[in-house]
């Protein structure tokens, strides 16, 4: 049976504001010195598990010349230009059911574009315990990455009994508070729920057509016009009818069967600037500096720079990022805030520095 | 007798870095919200005092273009370029030269192109004071500023009885630790040294030829000449002889018969960027923004922007300063240090920034 992989790439990213824009968000972007994007990293650590032919990139249709340009390898039928955006269920089912189309059934990996993953080949041990699992006829199953610290910024994965590779999941449980997230890393039963599932295209449609049986229809529609004249217009108008529902809520909370695999693969969200000095190297004073970067006293500063001198003196615990329209400077622990930024430049139909 | 004014203005400014540069130094900047450039304002509020025709100039020759520009109205023989640096002495004798040589005998105020004052008329008085003292004969007046808190940056000046509108001074003391800064503002007894200047050509010269006898030599030759097809060349072989040396050193530590007026007019020395929160109105939070800026949950946050946006996020007690081809952010405790910068980049061979 084929292996496949769905890429999601139709995020914003705002929390990169402003490297990330709305043209041009997150996974498009190089966070680290190497100079590959996220999106590229994603493509190039599946590869020893994933034909590069099965890769489908599923993204906002505004998205796909970037991702034409990042991953030239990848053909063309295969990024799957999504009309509006919708949430994950449905970016999953129209995926699925163009798969469906070509492969009698085939296993499907669904992955984040814009997550780093420091330990390539123990996660590609671990997807292909996930395969194997998918395979011999487990419904769905989730991969979990062993929590390291009480991250209360995260959904968490209650899990049971160990099946051979994997492990029952008891329930999927929101982001708790931290208290909670606490108890929860001391008991040794919880994994945080990275959004990475493996499944055989038969069984996710089986759960479409149970718990989301609208858009099963309207994905099976899409999948049936797919390579026909008509595909552009069937998928407009399916895909705008799909309410926005993620793959968590309207699938996995509900389905029985469901099966996980600890992660410990050195996974990263990179969720907010804080990321850049976890995934990169920093100097003795944990500063972080890219570009024409001076110091003079600082510590624990990171500073993605432009293409003018950043001069930091004296600076504590800050983000400093200079673009060549845009100069962000943000407290460490004010990182979810960036977003406000772009409230109030909307508010002010800024949009060109959105 | 006439009255003379002299505006020193050859300093560099390293600590307005990057709005100021060598080549554009900090009194040829405007810091406040109207537009007028810290020279233009020393100008200005001397004019209820001093004719323009009697306002001198003295600064560095690369800066002659500049003050034209700045100041139209001063005649360009009032202009007095320096060949080299060679601190306040040198400078205030040469202007003195000068004036001597084209009027008898004529009071000459000296004051620095680069300080505010918030009350001018206060001043206005004040310098009515000090002219009407030199007239009636003291030697040498000083203005002296009312301390308001134990400042360790300056220099103080230790007045004794009280001469009509005038106070003796016991002496001049460098800038002390924060313990002996607290004594002298419990005395009473102590102004802040604001390097402002009143006593006649006459007097002045005679403190000269007392206690700079070379330096008063040369600036007799080079008052001689001036006005004359030799001027260029005297003063350039005679300035490049003095040695570097302040007024206060060569002469106010030695001389008898010295006054000082204590002065309450709102007097500001302009020292670091962390002056521009005191001399322009701040917002609720102590935020002061200028330019393009967007704020989100920021506190006691300086903002000088340029031609981008600046957006700050949770951001306390720091400084931004945006240029077209630098970017600064200092701690508020570190302003001081941004010389330091200065420092690297000439170590680094980037003048162009410098």
């Amino acid at each position: 049976m084929k292996i496949t992989a769905v890429i999601m790439a139709g995020g914003r990213g705002e929390r990169f504001w402003p490297k990330s824009r709305s043209d041009h968000p997150k996974q498009f972007l190089s966070l680290t010195q190497d100079g590959e994007t996220m999106i590229q990293k994603t493509v190039k650590r599946l590869l020893p598990l994933v034909d590069k032919d099965d890769v489908y990139i599923v993204t906002n249709s505004a998205y796909t010349p970037l991702v034409r340009q990042q991953l030239p390898d990848i053909p063309e039928n295969n990024i799957l230009a999504e009309p509006c955006a919708r949430n994950t269920a449905p970016c999953i089912a129209y995926a699925a059911a163009v798969i469906n189309k070509k492969y009698d059934d085939a296993v499907m990996l669904v992955l984040p574009s814009d997550h780093l993953i420091k330990y390539e080949d123990i996660y590609i041990s671990t997807l292909k315990k996930a395969v194997k699992s998918a395979k011999d006829g487990k419904n769905l199953v989730t991969i979990g990455i062993t929590p390291t610290y009480p991250e209360t910024g995260y959904g968490y994965i209650n899990f049971g009994e160990e099946k051979g590779d994997v492990f029952e999941v008891k329930k999927f449980v929101e982001k708790p508070d931290l208290k909670t997230a606490k108890s929860y890393l001391s008991s040794g039963k919880y994994l945080w729920n990275s959004g990475m599932f493996v499944w055989k295209i038969s069984s996710v449609m089986k759960n479409f057509s149970l718990f989301m049986p609208d858009i099963y229809d309207g994905a099976l529609r899409i999948g049936e016009s797919f390579g026909t004249d008509n595909f552009s217009s069937v998928l407009e108008s399916e895909f705008e009818k799909f309410r926005s529902e993620s793959i968590d809520f309207g699938i996995m909370e509900k389905a029985s069967d469901i099966y996980t695999i600890p992660g410990s693969f050195g996974w990263d969200d990179v969720g907010s600037w804080l990321a850049v000095e976890r995934i990169n190297e920093t100097d003795e004073f944990k500063n972080f500096a890219e570009g024409d970067v001076m110091l003079y006293d600082t510590k624990r500063t990171t500073i993605c720079g432009g293409k003018r001198l950043v001069a930091a003196v004296g600076t504590r615990d800050i983000i400093i990022v200079d673009t060549d329209d845009v100069l962000l400077v943000c407290s460490k622990n004010h990182t979810q805030d960036v977003k406000q930024i772009i409230t109030q430049l909307k508010e002010k139909n800024r949009n060109n520095l959105v």
